[in-house]
């Protein structure tokens, strides 16, 4: 116990997802989530600041990457076409941590504390969008507008996705909503 | 002092917008809010459960208004068109209450713990226009993001109005990022 091992982060995201289930957030200590991971507390804060970072640990390579998906799209790409760009690098992210996603979001969703960590997250990633699409050219207010969009087709195709019982793909769902809300706008 | 008087309130917003704007908002106590606007901190809790209600009131009654434009436009309204309708009702609360809005949005920005609950505050506004949009008959989908897109033109237009020197009505910035959504959209 103790010592480097390469699947450790994982094995503690799920011990630490399970426990939250089980018992929820509050209640459940770095300790336990350590113990139940078969690894030691020293372990656990090698790879986490504590038990709420568990949770948002990675969205910082989901901003990334969007914001790289949007500065190198072609240059001809329309500006919902750069949203689209971004959207399907999040699809990626999105289904390499698919089996993780459903508990994480029920979690989420019942405790304030860590719903406003998301909201501040989601804040934080708009505006990543926003500067990625005025170094494509847009102006300050297109680039708000189009970022927002973004976010709202994400957080909506999101919830969808989430609890699909089907498991469509996040880029088929988050295309679709795209598709929609762009008919909205022209129809409207 | 301490007796009730027509425009407490008012004092009592402007008092408080005053001390938190010199001395932060932290480091102010209701007892100054009171002392401040020459009442007590009776009549204070009167009108306010705590310090930070002082720079939420009035929120319910925005979403009222906006979930009642939505609820109440033609029937042959668009998707857009009711949004653009909420739009309207909140152009005329914020003109109501322009002077305080600079002070206030400022005082906002400046502490993470206001920021999380206008956030909270910005949900609950999306999530209400949600059910109204669907009580309008919009499906699921197609009513979150038509509301998500609602918010989305009303928190660009906000930032562009709380700031503007040259007063330009919130109403008309509003219509004008709503044109412009509809034109990325349509072109994208």
């Amino acid at each position: 116990m103790g010592r480097w091992r390469p699947d450790a982060r994982a094995r503690l995201q799920e011990a630490a997802l399970t426990l939250y289930g089980e018992r929820g957030y509050e209640k459940t200590t770095v300790a336990e989530i350590a113990e139940r991971a078969g690894l030691t507390k020293r372990t656990f804060f090698r790879y986490f600041a504590d038990k709420r970072e568990v949770l948002f640990w990675g969205s910082e390579l989901l901003e990334q990457r969007m914001v790289a998906a949007i500065e190198t799209a072609p240059a001809s790409t329309s500006a919902l076409g750069l949203i689209g760009a971004a959207l399907d690098a999040a699809a990626v992210r999105f289904e390499e941590v698919r089996e993780f996603a459903g508990p994480r979001h029920r979690i989420i969703a019942a405790s304030p504390e860590l719903r406003e960590r998301e909201l501040i997250k989601a804040m934080s990633l708009t505006a990543a969008m926003t500067r990625a699409l005025r170094t494509r050219g847009l102006d300050d207010t297109a680039a708000a507008l189009v970022a927002h969009t973004g976010a709202t087709v994400m957080h909506v195709a999101f919830e969808q996705w989430v609890d699909d019982p089907s498991r469509t793909p996040f880029q088929q769902i988050a295309r679709d909503s795209l598709a929609q809300l762009r008919e909205i706008a022209s129809t409207g």
